[in-house]
């Protein structure tokens, strides 16, 4: 209710502030007696955080994650797993400033119209930071997934207007290989021209993050409300910065006629083409689940910027400390990791489905 | 967790098959002691049912809701409020030769994938006539948000590649003088020149609803996982047929700076620009919600097609019945009904929090 | 979120007053491709209407079952179940005296309280009418325990201060041979003698309902919060007119020593007694179910007596009417509803977490 | 949905083995901008813990609560309340012998049952050492309670068969003068006579809690299946060792008759009698809320035990470890913080119900 957990069955309720002590979470309806792999948990977080590259912030996130719970001798109990991720690299200084004073385009303003108060520092609970623990979480769900077949490719195909020609199946070499996650070289290294620009003007942009999701059979989804895309598109639009989500065709399916945006099949299940992006009526149908999210360019910019202030008085606001010029590179893990959380969910709903067919 | 209930205060679940007895709801969570409208309700469900002009669906239900409990002497009692619309117009005939047949880019091969069995006639659980019921759900919440100030402007604003120039609001006797629902009269002549082109050849088009909602306070949506737009997102995404979704920059971020996309504050917390599309972090700001949504051309093409049979041949199809060659006329209600019952849960979760403020 | 759904996965949610057009009820998430005997249904609602005997209220409800949708060609489809029963013997005029005036021990005063208004006519939505939509759900989800094994015994074991001496398991034969469903024979006569004696005296007495379960395998139930028997007890005190609940040993553990109540195990997992009542730690151990259940004597007592006005005056009240002396016999149909609602519930639970175990 | 969850608005989620790292939970929905007092919280843990008299266990936890989020500067902030227990005096070796047997009467079986493995050092996850994280959430909610008038008062009131006469207010001072909790001091003395023989013996004993509420308003409760007994009831009955709940006259009503159990009204709305232990309907009605709760006698008892081995053999078992012969007089903080959480919860539930009365 409070708007911190997600999830029906395999559920993630995350805590903490950018500055506070710790952000962390609680994992619960994993199920029981899976052997964890921690390390491969450890991995993605760090896909996640700061200093990867010159082309992301150089802030210096450990990141490392400490279970609490619900894991005994290697396996899952089944018990709620716990978790912490400490906040050491913490610069709060660099926003003492902040105290008094709204950041356009950030959550302050309403942060603080919503609750009477807020925890200023970094951007507190509406900080970035948070979604650490969706990658967590994103990342135990994989374990399953993996054993179930399913397998992700997800990649950034969009900055600025520099844009990946199709929605391609890439693989995690391709992906890794670019700076940017970007996997095709050329585009890669025109974005990268184009975000160094953008970095020595202290300024941002936006970019979007392909999903490409294959190996999910059909029947996953549940009807009407909880549709997969309908979840799949709350659980993107409920990261950071992202302002938009399609899935299959998307916005270009306005434009297209249904003698050719439908789907034909072929004798076995399957489709000639996938304009439906892999589910219909809001189940699956065993065709790859292709969506993409778009991102904002990141609010923080390094440029003066008028703003208000608490007091209701407008002043020039130079914004300090160490951002990103462009988020979506860091935003790929946690796209990813959403989109895993969605789908391990729909996986233990539909248990109960099929029981007496 | 059926996925046929949306909503965690004001609550809607929805039942009944498109070739049923009936369809209908139950709605939890609506402040008591409040006078209901029942005719403002009907003439809600009148604008979303087919048969209105030439450019939708001839059918001819009527669409009567029927409340059965939850309203005394013209109030609400806090009680559930049940409502039942009879299903009268029935050719469930034009169905018959569906019943093993899986139509291309319906929801007939998904749901006996996930069930074991379906209803197949015309669509039965899958049937866009299930919205019907969230109209009757978002117009009674439309009657406690108008008391609140919240008014919406919702038209259709793309067809094919016919597209209104900006988001700008319109009201509803604009929108209701074209018979598309699109208030720009030059517009609208060129989409329903386009869409009985494609009416006469048994081919469909895809098109796209904005939706602007003005006069929400600042301090609704939920952080981290429940932002506002991204509920909006997933109510949206949760109505048939549709395939993106935006708020306010949606997809036009990703070629944005930082610089021009932030929205600069006035002096009384408003916003010079609004990319932002009324939210920020995930809770109103205080600004117009500007929204839009992609739907596919209808899947129900009366060309023939090839399809496949329960029994794994592939055959050729031609859809009979009656139906629609553009479906965003009709959804423009559906979108606003959705609109308003996410703003009455998130108006009525924000109750909870300023208590001590 | 209203109080008007029980259950996670197996979820009713019920709507409807007393003297309204109708009470019903949606039921969502049972299993797909399930044969449905409706007529069973039926059978169970009738063991709950009053005028079966001279014992209980002569009133006169057909409490005819009709369902709506997810039922297709006589099997669950996987969609929402929604069912009516029309209110048809309201005898509204009986009730026009009480618009003004709060019945003690009656919800008249705590509704007007809570909402601001309520429908008074027979109790609204507060009447035990409400019930008749819960043994729908149960008879419903007892088919589905009855294929896995699960078997029920529920039964009055005490009115007044007849009690019977054993928490024994009785047939279905044995308990309706008696016309208050007290299946042993000598006690049903005293009590039978001691109801009829207050019904000419216009008084009304408690009792108390044994329920015992046979056939749970170990495994169902959560742990901490929704254990077995917590959820057991939520369930049976949400049933009208409930004052307490007991688990195995129930009250009388308090005056016992761990020495004798711990039950020690066989070397098949069974144990030689049964204090623990099948539960421990929240989670069945495969010994029968036993439960207890306790009801108040029913508020409506045919005398006169001293009640508070709306205005704020006492007065003098003589109910009219057609009520029950003694409620518990018309109470077992719904106890068991509601442990079989539970169960059914539990088991889908379970489903998810044995899945690599 | 797995177990570990309590609450709808004001929610609680924990987390922790009794041997693991830490307990800890997740309190979301508690209102901002509220100051905290963290030393009250902790004084409400140290009530709960081991080591406080010659009467319950001698295990010195330091039970030292560590908040990481949701607070700041000293006040709420409407983000997710963490907060951590480090487990510290474990004796972990105390339970080495217990890996391959099951305990009579815990949940040894039932888990491993349930979910293919268990931690079983010290119960792991179905230890008591888990009600630490409820009087962490109850003392939090009580200091909003206290604001809106709400006071408690919760003892002992029965141990073996010795049992204080009436439900009557007891202040703190005169419950916490008796090492048991049971605020009549002769009673007490019995008891703890009572107990030091047990406990020579290596034996236990059962117990009871009453808890009476007072300033709880009418109108606090939701109708049908979320009756504020009902809650009460599961949160009560969610207590390790908990085997019967009653409300007002509980079990003593089924001897009553109506004539005797209504509650006759004062002019003012309140009671002459109170058999409905504050609650009408499901809905307070304004007078004190009175309920009782029984516990079995502890199932640890220190003498030579018959078990089951987990090869299937039975052996014989001697429990070591540092246990209490009765829960009960640790059992008040729990009860007292359960009745707490369920109170806030139905008063941030009731804030929505009001807005147009």
């Amino acid at each position: 209710m409070s708007g911190s957990s997600y999830g029906h069955i395999y559920r993630l309720t995350t805590f903490g502030e950018s500055h506070g002590v710790a952000i962390g979470g609680v994992i619960e309806g994993f199920p029981s007696n899976f052997p964890v792999d921690i390390t491969a948990i450890q991995s993605a977080l760090n896909q996640r955080r700061p200093g990867q590259s010159a082309m992301v912030s150089p802030r210096q996130e450990a990141d490392q994650v400490e279970f609490l719970s619900g894991i005994f001798e290697g396996k899952s109990t089944g018990a709620p797993i716990a978790f912490l991720i400490q906040n050491k690299d913490q610069h709060s200084k660099d926003y003492e400033a902040l105290k008094a004073v709204y950041r356009p385009s950030h959550a302050d303003y309403t942060y603080e119209q919503k609750y009477g108060n807020r925890d200023h520092r970094g951007g507190g609970r509406s900080s970035a930071r948070e979604t650490a623990c969706r990658v967590v979480a994103g990342a135990l769900a994989a374990q399953v997934l993996q054993k179930l077949g399913v397998e992700s490719s997800c990649y950034v195909d969009q900055i600025g207007t520099i844009q990946l020609p199709d929605a391609k199946w890439y693989s995690s070499a391709q992906i890794e290989a670019s700076p940017l996650r970007c996997p095709e070289p050329e585009c890669s290294l025109q974005m990268q021209t184009y975000v160094s620009e953008l970095q020595s003007l202290g300024d941002t942009t936006g970019g979007s993050v392909r999903c490409i999701l294959k190996g999910v059979p059909a029947g996953w989804g549940e009807p009407v409300f909880d549709k997969l895309h309908a979840e799949l598109g709350k659980a993107m639009l409920s990261i950071n910065a992202v302002k938009g989500f399609e899935i299959g065709s998307g916005f270009s399916a306005i434009a297209m006629k249904g003698s050719t945006h439908n789907d034909l099949f072929n004798a076995d299940g399957s489709t000639q083409t996938n304009y439906s992006g892999g589910i219909q009526g809001g189940i699956s149908n065993g065709m790859p689940i292709s969506l993409r999210v778009a991102f904002k360019p990141v609010a923080s910019i390094l440029q003066p910027q008028e703003t208000l202030q608490k007091d209701g008085a407008l002043a020039s606001l130079q914004i300090e400390g160490r951002h990103d010029a462009c988020v979506v590179p860091r935003a790929v893990p946690i796209v990813t990791a959403m989109a895993h959380i969605v789908l391990l969910d729909f996986y233990l709903r539909q248990q109960r489905n099929t029981l007496f067919s």
